[in-house]
């Protein structure tokens, strides 16, 4: 409650006003949303954390968002799940976090005691705050880290202290990109030494994928995309190979890299029928479809063809089980995070920052940073 | 050579003429098949074996090629790729295999040597005995087993000694059916101790998903099939629960078995559409669905709404890199095999057999044994 | 604090005096235990909860302490780490659980939030209640379950309830036995469908890894004991085949039931150099010892002989990361947790327990019940 | 035959006289060896291949072997279990190798057929080549690779085509260091991303576990050794840190690499018990022990202080079952093979190499390459 007291009593003194508050990005429905005054978010559970923002970041889903696609964001709401700041207030049953710590701000909510999060897979957390097996609550069912400050449940089990030496922008990769890439494209795709792996899509996730990747030992990663200058680019984040995939011979290319058989995991990030295809058609008897993208339709799957084909199909809402492990190996510069940060913004010009990650063909958008 | 013609011998002198040549069933084109004389089978190279057939028995492929769904049989091709029987004669690089040996025959021809080989993915062999990285080739690509004697290419990683004390009627369960059930079933489905399982469909491969789950200790095994015999039966193969699926609330009743949210383990073992969805209705997030149906058609993954469910989809052929493995189980009673014998028929009678097999709705015919 | 009233006020009515209080049996060193009063346990950190013993039992760790073998335990600590009962007061962070329910308290306490307890590794529990890195910490490191009531650290994740229709009595082999004879010996073996296990030692961890491993598939399991009467009944536990450990043949015996080259794998349940060596001397190439046993001195390991083996060692404390999936099982008949128990006593009679437990080669204790 | 006809006729003409035979290193019991003539090797059985040897290397086993440490190893045994080389002739059996193909000769001779060899586990071959359920028998139970010419058993599943633009010589760490380092410390070990891992002995082995495990994604590798010349050259082959372990304070460098908890994995590189010890002291809970090291001497494993740990520990002699996917990585430089390699011998001069090589500490020798 001090600490509480103190922080408000803080920000009031270099205020204008008395009052209050605090800045967020709040959702009004589709195409609606506001940088404005809300409440300060307080500590409401024994086991919560306030942050106070340092570092955000705006991911698709936030457009998806703003797009309406996603009905159970309800008017009012403050969006972003991802970001770094510093604990300013705790609950009375936190004692691994303290007041003062830095912390990375994971995209998904763990409760770490229902059965799901007890087997590490946090993206179903069956706990109460999100009322609906889901982990990833920020932004969506709870109010969200496109704010000067954010509530944070189960924070023990959803917050991670940052290590020195890492920069909050760097961090800020680890809250949503990183682990997504790496879990639900790299481990669900079971990379192994040797592997061939194809990435279709060079957006953030793809290129997450393919920064992770590495970690496996493949012999080769392969980025495809429509847009040349992304496959360009893949080679910063490890790809060894890219292929436009708008080039008619895209597949004979991808095959040419294999003994002919095809590849052994297939990452798909982008999430339209198409590019599921292209998984499909580049997968070899017995390899991985990783299905990372956030698909908008059905696609057809063509078991009358494959039902032979011993192949292996995931799917996924990243569990941020390996976050602490992509933190190590930040902190150890194993993975490069600064080529993701294509922009900077500052947290009071969010706007600007959504016009620009909202146009990312033309801005050569990739993570675009908010720094309060 | 020797033996060869001792054999020819011994049989010639068992018929009315000198004509050498054996019977076998014989496939010209569909609907149409013939149990008629053709030449004895030889050895062609020294990895071969020739095995007169003891036991045999029809699958619901066969059934598939005679509808001319399987356009890679050609006319003049010998049916069949399941039998056990006796080593009448080896090729010259033959050393673990002896004339006299009962073996099974393995539905899946596994040269040994090539990468899919070498990792026990037996049903993608490259040998050009394929000439199509695939290992189903008896009755499909080269002669079958619905015959009195075959050539077995790759003998030695292709056959199986059967124990003492474990009759050749059981041990014909081995060459295809059992291992399809386990590996395709219940190995890719990662069935684990505890899980509750749900197995779409009651038929002979169903049954033996069933009847294999329960070596890796699930809490439940939940058959599901629209034939209520087949239901019923189905406790004998160690089905916990059974739930006739026309039954307008079969998914109601079976997330009742489980925590609410849906089985671990889907098994589809149909091949349609429907039973493809059924098997997506009831899997749990980070649940597991595996494939063991012959599809004729695509089918619809809806992954607008399970791209977020952490689910695990597998498809195909048989390995039987499993066999050894179930040999050593069926020789200790491990795995009830007798259950699965619903009809037994000369050899001589396989057109009988067909017929009883093809209509098993009414015959309620699970494996139809032709004993030679 | 209402409710830790209303049991206190409880309690008094039916006692003689209004003395606070409650039996519990005391260490005070080596050879010294007493049955006396001392006070109620109480919620000192939110997470805490306080449990009123319905089921109790002792364990092999608990003699030895009483032999001074764990210096870690200090005079006056309350003994005893298994148990089922009744929550009577949760702390104001537990939301999982409510006063009345009824619970099995694991041998191990886990945070629940530390690395170790993320990666399931809870033996391992970095929280500062045990201070030393291990989990646990019951009539160890904190006063134990050998009592009324006991405090229960990280109750949400230390805590499991049992379903209806499972007895107290049968959940308490729940506490340790089963998980430790199934994680450390059966797991830790990693036995497979169709091994061939050699269990060496018939006590209660080795019975109860027999009870266990049969959900993994194993062609047989094999009882080693020196006690003939425990080698018979281990055949009610699962045991398919049992061998007197003194017969000089023991050996060959055992081989005799394999191909000839060894057990799959050996779980050695003891804990003296003796039985650590006939583990080495059966397991085969490429396969598996699994250590269960405490042991009191080092032993030899012939790397000499076998570097060139391909085996693998394990030890360890249990985890109890399988627990809930052992509660599930239990609940559906499918480990037999009757035999186990042997004696059942009053909890007031506790001392006798301790006379018959220790004396267990002359009275065949297995598990001794004591009901409160 | 023709191919064998010619070869020797092509041979005759270059040597002084028209006897038919080769060069060879010829073992005549411990401390004696010859480079002397012998008869050429022929086509046993139909499966063998003959390789004119282009280069090959000693190793550590080799000088075991002179010491008499070895006492399978008979006079009049050609050494050698390393090499590449053409293939000059093959068996009646053999399709898949042809006349004139460059391959590395695998230390490991593997059957193909046998239960261990279809798991993977080639080191325990049980094909009758070996006679001892033992993959490894170049140079040991039949004559090795130190020779002009070379049978080769089991051909087809023993040999590895060298790709276009590998050389022989890089290929020649192929035959037994790389997989050994990789399989027998690196993959035993369960070296995962952001793992800790330590290499006890900077020899050729260790340095090839160092090499290797970056294709699991540590986040540091720790190389020790008594000689600081090996230490630091440890650098070029992956070591992030590298500790002098004659440095009394050698344990607590290497836990200050940690969290304090020590090592994930620990790879014992060495054979003898002081490394042993190091690494179980390195170790941290729930890691791995990894063996490498032929051992001379029992080991003492204090199972009274370690029992707790749940710790794993491997041996064995390498499977080479990743052979391939080492290829294929060298083939596109992810693994660095030229650091290996510190001398390079004419074939005839092999008594110099051997000089040079079992004075390893002062000529710094890794591995010595003879060339034919």
């Amino acid at each position: 409650m001090l600490s509480s007291n103190r922080r408000r009593l803080r920000r009031r003194a270099t205020g204008p006003t008395l009052e209050v508050g605090m800045k967020a990005l709040v959702f009004y429905g589709p195409g609606e949303k506001s940088w404005e005054d809300v409440p300060d978010p307080t500590i409401v559970r024994p086991t919560d954390a306030i942050v106070k923002i340092e570092t955000t970041t705006i991911c698709g889903t936030d457009l998806h968002i703003l797009k309406g696609d996603v009905p159970a964001v309800t008017d009012g709401r403050v969006l972003g799940h991802e970001g770094v700041g510093i604990i300013t207030e705790i609950g009375s049953a936190v004692t691994d976090l303290a007041v003062g710590d830095r912390v990375i701000i994971s995209c998904i909510s763990s409760c770490g005691k229902c059965s799901y999060c007890k087997k590490g897979v946090y993206s179903h957390c069956l706990a109460d705050e999100g009322a609906s097996g889901i982990g990833w609550i920020f932004g969506h069912l709870i109010d969200g880290t496109q704010a000067e400050y954010v509530r944070v449940p189960f924070a023990e089990t959803s917050l991670y202290r940052v290590p020195d030496g890492v920069s909050s922008e760097d961090a800020t990769l680890i809250s949503d990109i990183l682990p997504t890439g790496h879990e639900m494209g790299v481990r669900y795709g079971a990379v192994s030494p040797g592997d061939v792996v194809a990435v279709i899509g060079a957006g953030p996730v793809g290129l997450a994928a393919m920064a992770t990747a590495g970690l496996y030992g493949p012999s080769r990663i392969v980025a495809l995309d429509l847009d040349a200058n992304r496959v360009e680019q893949a080679a910063r984040f490890g790809a060894t190979d890219g292929i436009v995939s708008s080039d008619p011979n895209w597949k004979d290319r991808v095959l040419a890299l294999t003994d002919g058989l095809g590849v052994d995991v297939a990452i798909e990030a982008v999430g339209v029928p198409a590019t599921w295809d292209m998984a499909l058609d580049l997968v070899r008897p017995a390899g991985h479809v990783a299905n990372v993208g956030v698909h908008g339709k059905p696609v057809e799957f063509p078991l009358d063809r494959m039902w032979i084909d011993n192949i292996t199909v995931t799917t996924g809402l990243v569990n941020t089980d390996t976050t602490p492990m992509l933190i190590k190996l930040l902190a150890q510069d194993k993975i490069a995070a600064q080529p993701f940060i294509s922009h900077r913004f500052e947290l009071g010009d969010i706007l600007d920052a959504y016009e620009t990650f909202s146009r990312a063909a033309e801005t050569r958008a990739l993570k675009v940073i908010l720094n309060a």
